[in-house]
């Protein structure tokens, strides 16, 4: 968040006001050292690469900014620690509220961090701006990873727009892994858009679930079990152990009647206790051993230039989308042609036509 | 089609030329009587109304005619139309080559016109423009049908973008309905995003399946099955029934553990053969009830609204990029990016942001 309200002299310049001519030595000196806590683009990008976690936050803050003189400067960072990004494993976790999803995150980020990994927790909930944060919001879910030296937990960024999360948390990834963390968990709910958002910058895709009744795939958005790696049964332990097991089966005979991944891979399902620990060893084998198959079939590398090209078609569409829809004059024609079309009085071709005659000044 | 080529006055207006001042009389003639043969937009729409199948079939040339010269003709067309559309039940059928669309479609359509239907066959496959119409092509596949007073059979139009075929058959069908057609098949083939585009445009989507030796999904694009309405195994005569069945069952327990639909339908799994025509009837049956049940809980008349809202955005989406893709500037810059995104040396973002700024010439 931008913290302008706590920062007059960043006001001052951004509205022309010079600070007064007549200051005491003092108080300029303060001006210099409050200055000076805003480090520069230079100065975040040399911290980030040196493994500096406060440098680290600052440029996530300033990506997260929705000021747009922010904007410059945070381009200047991400374009400088590119070079250095790249270089980790990126993991899409989804599941709606009640599997587990935080308490999963811990165990199976204390069971990475011991192999000696560094990882770095992110989320994608466009929620988070009306619920204020209703995934990671609560860092004390994660009671021992917050203590980790080995692992950055950042909640998800705020924004109105799914676009605009996600563009801030893919910005994100690119520091901290030129930050050296090698192992990116990105969280997000099981509604809405953002599973798409994620499953298009993540390298593998984790849904965990639960035994229900039966009816445990009502909930879920369509498509998300399609878009799974691995289905992963959580809370499997005590007396639902049985349960899990057979809701495991249960999914995995639900994979194989989907189309095959352009991958190679074939999607797994698993059962594991975020409280026992039991299977999350086996969640992070079954990761390696994707990797190691889209390593040997590069496609790997592949998809991760696809999902570059992806990102930015994109926020071009996006942004065409947005500037077309906001016009004052589209934005007229375009309710009453909604209403046209929904009484059948003229066909939605011609109702589109002429909102783009008066769009492109025809 | 466009007919230019057979007629030189309509290409002479075209380029501006006048027919030469001395003609004579008997040549005067016939232009005129060639002329007459091109109805007007009013002659063309009484002539539709009132059930005539030449003026239906001219019409839909006007509309897939690529002449931008026939474009507010045919709007004009449409317009008079609407208000004797959207009477009819449309029906959206797809499944890969081999399934049997074509013999399906044949049985299926003989028996809705013994209940005394008017039917019209369309078919969206943007893939014709090349393969020179793969499905619904040969009309000889439906050898009854095309005999049959009260079924009209129109091969896809063809078109360089799904959108552009889209959009025809969306015309065509309102075209047909305000002819009294009054149940519209509009069969597709299981590959690309084709379906998506049917399954926009329909009431109730049919996938037709055949029993296989366990890989029978594969081939099918991702989230086919999730569109679906009712899964039929066709081919379930001979030998043929017990695998057919034992399809069913599987693809069955499949179905239910998608995500409940909005239409509060359960997807229902049958048999049929096209050949025998056993289970012809109970298909019919299938949709009857799924339409008694959207007619009751107002979700038929809430889709078409949804579905005419999105074409209406859809079409303005499209040419929103079209119209951005194809600027000279932007075709020179977008490659400069888009190499520079894959080589990581620019973010997707700063890449698309730089393309916007050019393109609104900030």
């Amino acid at each position: 968040m931008p913290n302008n309200k706590k920062n007059p002299s960043a006001l001052n310049e951004k509205a022309g006001i010079s600070p007064p001519e007549i200051i005491s030595t003092s108080a300029l000196q303060n001006i210099k050292e409050f200055r000076k806590k805003q480090p520069s683009a230079t100065e975040l990008i040399k911290g980030i690469i040196s493994k500096d976690i406060t440098a680290l936050s600052r440029a996530i803050t300033l990506i997260e900014s929705t000021n747009t003189a922010h904007l410059s400067k945070a381009n200047e960072v991400i374009q400088g620690c590119l070079p250095h990004a790249n270089k980790s494993i990126r993991i899409g976790i989804t599941g709606v509220p009640g599997v587990g999803k935080s308490t999963f995150i811990e165990a199976f980020g204390k069971h990475l961090t011991s192999l000696g990994y560094k990882i770095a927790v992110l989320a994608v909930d466009p929620s988070s701006t009306i619920s204020h944060g209703s995934i990671l919001g609560d860092k004390t879910r994660m009671e021992e990873l917050v203590k980790d030296q080995n692992a950055f937990i950042r909640p998800s960024a705020s924004g109105e727009t799914l676009g605009g999360v996600a563009r801030k948390t893919r910005e994100t990834i690119i520091l901290c892994e030129a930050c050296g963390f090698n192992i990116i968990l990105i969280e997000t709910v099981g509604v809405g858009q953002s599973e798409t958002a994620v499953h298009g910058m993540v390298d593998f895709f984790l849904l965990l679930k639960i035994a229900g009744a039966g009816d445990e795939l009502q909930g879920i958005k369509r498509g998300i079990m399609e878009m799974a790696d691995a289905i992963v049964i959580n809370k499997a332990d005590g007396d639902n152990i049985k349960k899990a097991t057979l809701a495991k089966v249960e999914f995995n005979r639900a994979l194989h009647l989907f189309p095959s991944k352009k991958s190679g891979w074939v999607p797994t399902t698993a059962t594991c206790s975020a409280i026992t620990h039991d299977g999350i060893e086996n969640v992070w084998q079954t990761i390696s051993d994707y990797l190691e198959l889209v390593h040997t079939n590069d496609y790997f590398a592949e998809k991760r230039k696809e999902q570059n090209q992806f990102w930015m078609k994109e926020t071009i569409n996006e942004q065409l989308k947005t500037h077309f829809y906001n016009q004052p004059n589209i934005i007229e024609l375009l309710e009453t042609n909604r209403k046209a079309v929904q009484d059948n009085e003229i066909s939605p071709f011609v109702a589109a036509q002429l909102l783009l005659d008066r769009y492109f000044k025809k």
